[in-house]
């Protein structure tokens, strides 16, 4: 009885698309009136909904069902602590200047963009169809003119070997290339710059001296370890567990461009996952072991190729492509919530990085990546971060941060242990006592058994490193073997982070959801599952007359107290208006009241994909429509349950 | 049945309240292991979840229930914005340097130490007990020595009128002040130099050139005020609406000081609802009309008092004490939100501002008052904004931040309108044509009669400003009355503005409910009511053998699928100090499974402030255990249902 819905009669038109995102203010520019802020966005009301609603299955998905333990830790950074996680070194990108205009470029983005659009006009003056540009390409391309012209064979060697080569060079380098091949400023055609580093983080001065320099975080994973020590004790000092946090982050692109995916400040959701890094294995392990996950590994990549192999986790473990039970558990927990949420499984793979690309801290990782218009886009990384970041930090500050666990069977082992008489070694050594104790204490196990043996003849002498030789007796020293019981084991652990970027997630989800209907290309439907979806069902009077009120009012509040969250539209427009304009919110059902409602207490429902309507009595339509926005049925169930509805009022 | 508990058997004791707080992980200073940031703390796993259920309540009470529209903007805002707001030029405190240390003090705060710290010397000179510190100064004081010096007393006065004026004087007053009463830094008894400005806004600098100066914004208001014009359409162009937004704002306070009180980051809950300037009434007023609010007007301030009077929210509109009913409605709901999450109604007021007090653009304002151990601490502010930001930002954009709405009744008005013949008009005139138009064009009502009259004898004639004269004939110009009917009105919203802190709100509610047990000062308890409580239930295996396993499972998921938030606490102490554990964590209930369990299926229920434990089987103590989270019964209700219990684990 469910119709086929034809969701692909019309091409995807992403300027379509975005209108209705824009006209809907799911997203705006920020400062729009102010003229904008590159990179800076505003959620409008749905936007907000949509991210709240996301942000909530997260919790629910991640924190909950794992009893993480939720942190809240401030954006506001001193610099030491990004001094020595790394951040101030190395979070930077090489920026070129256009040196008449002092626009500002990132110089592998030029270099590539400059290359290639010389290649493609090498392919068409060889009379070849220039490719379609790889969709795996990362970098964000500017369309840079082609012109055809015929280059060198060696030069389109040459070419395609730097391409390979980028995320490999210097900035010095880059510099070079720029002079060697006259990469220019394809906006401008003018010289650029000697590449400059940049850091991505903004900088701010905290307290009113000026004095202590701080940064806005480009990732909330920090504020996590500098917490560990309560953390692990709020645990009852157990491993592993797993600390998480949703908040913003900050990253001051040189240039940001591709609407929600690349901005200046984003909500982050992340987990660190506190491992022993001698048991790598996860408890649940087996109940996610036949998940089954697309995965592009590295091997594959670095042969040059991009064909992914669809394997369950439990295999991709056993054979060594997914490296321990807990990265594995978290790829197949990672897939389970974005596809709960509404992104296309087709359009969903897990990437891992080359051994060049990984980030500097990270032993392994996987990135969710998901297609949309402009590729294949990162959306969730799945870092294995080793002791890295724990053990700067410690070093730095002095603090241990580790996990003492006592040992089941405590490791016994036999020591030769030397004994001081302290009084009588003040007394014959004076100020040389000092060194003479640490001569001995920097003794190995088979110096210290060679000396015992001397003193067993009555004495002996040492020389210390200054050169000078002192007489030792047993009276000032005695060398004992000792048994030595060590019942804790204090470690480092590791830290498997999968981390997500919400509004990348939130994007490509909107593009995922959006269609056009067969019959008319302008009425937008975002199919946006309940779950996510901003309001779950509208309520909407045939008019605004207050014979309506009372029903109106009984509707919304028997929805609110079954926990279903909806809007009334008692706006001036006809219904099929109000219907398109929830089509464009993602309104999956709607409630139609007319004058047959408030004489027999019948209303009809509205499933927004089909644009099917069904009837019942106000309480069944209640309850049919809290379980399909639960999950508890789907449309074709609720269709056995309340007839078709063809009335005069249908849209 | 319920047995009395004397929550105050021990006197407050913030220290120890404190060390709980921090032994709990409710929060903690960030960057400890760096020294700690002043003005900048972590929330630990039980501050995180109290937080989110905070702002979960305030969403559903506020966002919900009123269907506002939220919002979600950025941090990130670039200087033009807070130029126009007035936040460079005013959201500033003067500030002081120490000579010698350079230490930097607030100006108004060292005068009020010093001044009110010779005032307390001089009543103990007289043999006047120094009067305790009262408790309504916002001052936050430090403890400044008192010496024991008797003052003439026109300098009593004179300190007295001092410090009442505090917050009229400018900077080069409080300079003045400084130098004629010698008033020094009191830590190290050095001068102080003149004071300057400090902007609180913490500054960055947003893309790579260094030329977009921006701010981290310290409220998040404008956010909403920039996209009023959408919030407008997505309302269908209605007033009255609001919008909401909950999120992070930074202050750079200059010396940060009472815990979570004052802080350089914090997250806020604002309400921006925008009104007709004409009709501040409320559709919902009639529903809060009876609301009970303890107020403390301007008047008694004004008059030197502190006395408050109890009335309901309608008594106060009606007798002009609260300005108008969106303003009442609000602060009848900040009330009872703030009841609802456990805020003791003995230590809530509503405070007004003094005229001189207001923020600039402020026109009304109550601050819902909560007393704790610091004093009374403004928590939520209410202000009437009026039209101030709407109309500072469509000035300075040239954006129409205006609603226009049908008239039901268009008004009519007739006019006399001149009408040009433009050809004959350039012809006659050529470069002089503008002029002589723009001349008439100024002209009133009363100069058009007149020169209608005079067009009717057949010529005329009118002298521009730059002084010359022409002639005009009914060929070129005709003046026509005509009606005109004026069917929609255009206006800038008033806008009624709530904000709340939410660290202030949490901070305050640990304080009100926070005790220790009459038998044992060391055993601490926070009553939390279930709403927001990081945890609902303590699910507590007897032991951690492997026995219980399915029944804690069993447990756990049916109060998952019931929607209440459960731990399970099986570490390797006794059931007493785990239970003193969550009693500290503020977990309302606790469910024991001990080897009963396992055979009869029964269960232990026990309650948090009077530690009574109940009995009934599984099923039936779930029941209860629901309906007690949900606010369906109490603890009187569920002992009627479940029977007494003294088994031997009792705690």
């Amino acid at each position: 009885i469910m119709p086929v819905v034809n969701k692909t009669a019309h091409e995807f038109d992403k300027p379509r698309l975005e209108a209705l995102l824009n006209r809907r203010f799911f997203y705006a520019p920020a400062f729009e009136i102010y003229g904008g802020v590159a990179g800076l966005y505003d959620y409008g009301p749905p936007g907000s909904s949509l991210q709240a609603n996301i942000i909530a299955e997260w919790r629910k998905h991640f924190i909950i069902e794992d009893h993480m333990l939720e942190l809240d830790t401030t954006i506001m950074t001193p610099a030491p602590v990004f001094e020595t996680s790394g951040h101030v070194a190395r979070f930077a990108d090489w920026m070129v200047k256009d040196i008449k205009t002092g626009d500002v470029l990132r110089a592998d983005h030029l270099v590539a963009n400059v290359l290639e659009a010389r290649l493609a006009g090498d392919k068409e003056a060889r009379g070849l169809a220039a490719a379609p540009p790889t969709e795996d390409k990362k970098r964000k391309k500017k369309n840079v003119k082609t012109t055809v012209v015929k280059l060198e064979d060696d030069v389109v060697k040459e070419y395609e070997i730097i391409l390979a080569q980028l995320d490999n060079y210097t900035g010095t380098q880059i510099g070079e290339l720029c002079r060697k091949h006259n990469l220019r400023n394809p906006d401008t055609d003018n010289e650029v710059s000697e590449p400059q580093l940049f850091n991505l983080m903004f900088a701010s001065s905290i307290g009113p001296t000026g004095q202590h320099p701080g940064f806005l975080r480009p990732e909330t994973a920090q504020g996590h370890f500098l917490n560990f020590s309560r953390l692990l004790e709020f645990n009852n000092g157990r491993v592993p567990f797993a600390s998480a946090q949703i908040g913003r982050s900050f990253r001051n692109e040189i240039s940001p461009r591709a609407g929600l995916l690349r901005v200046r400040e984003f909500t982050m959701a992340e987990i660190e996952h506190y491992v022993d890094p001698e048991d790598k294995n996860h408890e649940r392990f087996d109940e996610f072991r036949n998940v089954q996950l697309v995965l592009l590994d590295r091997h594959v990549q670095e042969a040059g190729g991009n064909k992914t192999k669809i394997m369950t986790v439990g295999e991709a473990v056993e054979n060594g492509t997914i490296a321990n039970e807990t990265l594995g558990y978290f790829l197949a927990r990672i897939s389970q919530f974005l596809l709960k949420i509404g992104i296309n499984p087709e359009r969903l793979r897990f990437r891992q990085h080359m051994a060049n690309e990984m980030a500097h801290y990270a032993t392994d990782c996987w990135d969710a990546e998901i297609h949309n218009s402009t590729g294949w886009t990162e959306c969730v990384g799945c870092a294995d971060r080793a002791a890295y970041d724990l053990t700067v930090h410690s070093n730095k500050t002095g603090q241990p941060l580790v996990v003492r666990q006592a040992l089941k069977d405590p490791i016994i082992t036999e020591k030769e242990i030397p004994e001081w008489n302290k009084k009588v070694l003040g007394k014959t050594y004076k100020q040389d006592a000092g060194i003479i104790q640490k001569e001995v204490e920097l003794m190995d196990q088979e110096q210290l058994t060679k000396l015992k043996g001397e003193l067993a003849q009555g004495k002996t002498a040492i020389t210390v490193s200054g050169g000078a030789t002192f007489e030792l007796t047993p009276e000032v020293l005695t060398i004992d073997r000792k048994t030595l019981k060590q019942s804790v084991r204090e470690f480092t652990p590791n830290v498997i982070e999968p981390s997500f970027g919400i509004g990348r997630i939130l994007y490509t989800l909107l593009e995922h959801s959006y269609w056009c209907r067969e019959d008319d290309v302008e009425r937008g439907v975002l199919s946006l599952p309940p779950l996510v979806a901003p309001t779950k069902v509208l309520v909407v009077p045939i008019s605004a007359r207050d014979e309506f009120n009372p029903l109106v009012k009984e509707v919304s509040s028997k929805l609110r107290k079954a926990g279903v969250f909806s809007r009334v539209d008692d706006s001036n427009t006809s219904i099929g208006k109000r219907y398109a304009r929830n089509d464009e919110l993602g309104t999956p059902y709607g409630i139609t009241i007319d004058f047959a409602s408030v004489q027999n207490r019948t209303m009809t429902l509205r499933e927004r994909d089909t644009t099917q309507q069904r009837i019942g009595s106000v309480d069944e339509v209640i309850g049919v429509v809290t379980e399909l926005v639960d999950g508890g049925i789907d449309w074709d169930e609720a269709c056995k349950r309340l007839p078709a509805y063809d009335g005069v009022q249908a849209v």
